[in-house]
């Protein structure tokens, strides 16, 4: 490891991501980069002009130059544009598409061997398009979306029982978006299952809240969340680096595990040094495996708009 | 203390010194008040939705209701308008005066013992609005600015000699704005004067970056800064809720320290759970003292546009 | 509460403790005790010395003046005696019940509110000595230890599976010593039942393992283990300081519960700002009952040694 | 960087120093090792044990086998005997010397770019022994002892001026040990030197507690300082392994600055990815020179006890 990590997009979730890069330690350089002039400039400097008092360690935080960028050994994509007025659903992903694969294509060639993290949307076809735009192997490119889904599942059942964040585990499988799929069968509370404890109506009600719970977010606070988000990246960022074989909910590219092939769905990965070091098969009802091939399909049509294979 | 804390404004600086608060175990429950509704509940859920990755303790958060605040320890007013077209500095200062008023006096009410840090620009006019509003006295209250300040001069510093941030110590004063006036002579590189490191005119750089500190930040990210400013506030916080009994420079109410009566001014004071328990004078020179004065006299002026008496 | 916590005994575990309270700002002060003179004093001037680099909060520390404790909302007993040469258990037994019940019935007096963690061995009994001395309530007393068992547990099963301890939940019930019961069914890796991943002779050596875990320790390092045991305490105190609602294994006072009466037992319970906030039953099989049973009766034999009601 | 650190010695202060190397993140793998069998592999069980409560990262820790140590970047050797009864100090130089010399000898065998940290005491001595033992250049050769006993003369400080220790720089030159030497001029609170603020018989004080500072430990506790020893060990490898380029005052060999030339001295030196980059000559009155010199001649002395060359 060279101890460096590129993030494209100096937005909210990139700069988020960029403070808690350099909080936690996790690199000794980070390369932020953004298409707007002088953004990820400014970030940095924000950012560095706090290490007196927090007394972060010397990292090096620089922008737009992407020789700069050379032997990351991780590249986090959070560019993106957001749906303005007048733009179909298919109008943004056409742009998305551009940006993304633009900058995993430029990525990919400074950083040969970096892992990506995917967290532009939508976010399980943006992780194919980065994949054929850098063509990089399925082992080292994942997207962010299932932490993110089941730490507000998590939190959702912790709030309901009155019991602390700390003892709720909670799965979440399948697409980032309408059709995810918290399998309340695997989630738990110091280790009992949570559908021992919370009636089924009820749990009904968390799992649709879950599955609505970015646009909650953009509902309130009229932006799209980027705190949660931000820890989300972190998490999946610290398996690699500190090479923990941790076991994630993450968009990985699947070529035969739980009946998809082609397709990035959300499923738990180990994620270490090397990547996603396994796929890891848990077993699914009928329905959910049919809820999950659904997903895949849905996902090969928004492939089908952008002309690319699966 | 009762561990409660008020943060008017959930805007970035006010978003930022939520979530910090919280990773820094500075209080067990953070009321977080916008005029916009659902802003602050937005914000509030994207932290908390956070709390089951980053093991964040069960802080509540919440907003709009200011019964909830009853009690605080400590008030942060980082509410206030930007400036638009067409808008002067006094269209300005009226209405970020109305904003910062009201925001006090209502916090004044629940919470009478509490201590309040104003951030709301321009920085040392709204300190004594803000003082006037709440009828709060003058060890209760302060801004920030001198920290933050004083940490975009010590990271030039450390730059420019190649050498750890933990290395250098700075010293600002005066106003927060163009007017400010860094110390070098109270800086020092591990315990050296800076002065006897960096030559005049290399330092005078240094100095004019550092008042242009807040511009550049905005000309660069197209946003005023906020990383910075919240990590500043968190030290003035923690001074106080930890009883640190900490010098760092803050906007402090003058009755005659240094020359000055009746202004808000950047000074070292000693902040502890008794709030601003000691205004520290250290010996200026003639043309320091004079600066102080002018400066004085310009937030004056500001206070006599707003109509109030000093 | 009032920020206040005391421990009991300024060994290794007790300075490992007070150490870990002040860097995790779970208390304002630390008051800590030692029968030896000077030892408190010296334990807490080394820790002291060091917040000038490690910048701790400034925790007041102190010893062996009792009326310092006073109000205490937290009092850890970490003293008692080691057994040496000729002393059989039974001696040990009466010495450290001795030591156990004198701490306690000092601090009672003193902080009358306060919750009570035991970490001095034989764990079980010595819960009920310290109960009985200082006339407290079952909500406001636990013995540290099922936390320690589960932790071992739970590092073996990683190490085994070669995932990250972070994945692996485990369970730990009954006695502290050799008649713990490990509940690998409601042990689990990323919602997994471990049974389902490691075959049941392999893991009945983990569980052999873990039995012995205090043991295998001692014959390493010629000494009793203190690091996991301290965080394990810090796990319980943090629970209660910040109101977690947390469901932990803790030595309790059962009344009924799993059909144990009269006896200090590990089982989950809910930790909180009110302390053991409630016991959480889970299913046990008919012969993990009746090791529970087994194990109360030999608690039950060492309070008789000691003449001590149920 | 490899991210591998080696630990000479299981005692308390090498116990401490790898528990917090992991905390800090400050490397992948630490190597423990020590004489006494069984006692590394134990503290390395005993600190790994803790991992699944205090969620440290997957450091691997491990002992007794030097192979293991191969390429470490930073090696700390705590190594070294006790005085015992009938021993006279020079007895202990030459026991600790044999101890030290074999450390470093094999660690520089199987580590041949590390940078190395002694501890062990006497210290200036050691220091001298463990360069010429593994042949290792001056620039990656550095003994703690200025950071401990600035530390302690820091928090005097902050004691007597009821200050935040935070705001309080200190120096203290020469050998570590009875003459020690602490220099009040640069050393200051909020930027304003100490001697401005406290009388001087008040600071003779001090500065005489201070030189006392590591007899008062062990007179109190029975055992030396571990506690504030570690965390000063600490301070030195993260500025080597984050490259923070600080100045801090550790024993370096020095050849002419300050007027010597062949000892190990504390003075104060920049501390970076390349090990020793600069030695900081800051002025001295002509006593304090006197002093330095003098304490030169005394180390020599113990050399020549060893049949050593300068």
């Amino acid at each position: 490891m060279n101890g460096k990590i590129t993030v494209f997009g100096a937005g909210n979730v990139g700069g988020a991501v960029t403070r808690r890069l350099i909080e936690r330690k996790l690199c000794k350089k980070v390369v932020l980069v953004d298409r707007s002039p002088g953004k990820a400039q400014g970030v940095a400097l924000d950012i560095l002009e706090a290490s007196p008092v927090d007394l972060l360690e010397p990292v090096c935080l620089s922008g737009e130059n992407l020789e700069e960028t050379r032997d990351s050994d991780v590249v986090i994509v959070t560019a993106g544009a957001r749906r303005t007025e007048g733009m179909t659903r298919d109008d943004l992903l056409r742009v998305n598409a551009q940006i993304v694969g633009e900058c995993v294509a430029k990525a990919a060639r400074y950083s040969p061997y970096a892992f990506h993290i995917i967290v532009s949307n939508p976010l399980n076809a943006m992780c194919h398009v980065a994949m054929r735009a850098g063509q990089i192997p399925p082992s080292r490119i994942t997207g962010m979306a299932g932490i993110l889904d089941a730490c507000r599942f998590q939190y959702f059942i912790a709030k309901e029982l009155n019991v602390s964040v700390e003892n709720v585990q909670a799965m979440v499988l399948g697409e980032h978006g309408e059709d995810m799929l918290p399998v309340p069968r695997y989630s738990t509370v110091a280790g009992v299952p949570v559908a021992e404890m919370i009636p089924p109506e009820r749990l009904a009600d968390l799992v649709a809240r879950t599955r609505d719970g970015g646009a909650e977010i953009i509902r309130l606070m009229q932006t799209s969340a980027f705190y949660a988000p931000a820890s989300a990246v972190i998490q999946m960022v610290s398996a690699v680096v500190m090479d923990k074989r941790k076991i994630l909910p993450c968009a990985a590219y699947l070529q035969g595990e739980y009946g998809v092939t082609g397709a990035f769905m959300g499923v738990p990965v180990k994620l270490g040094a090397n990547g996603v070091e396994q796929i890891v098969e848990i077993e699914l009802s009928d329905q959910e495996r049919q809820a999950l091939g659904a997903s895949a399909d849905k996902i090969k049509q928004q492939l089908a708009v952008l002309g690319q294979a699966c």
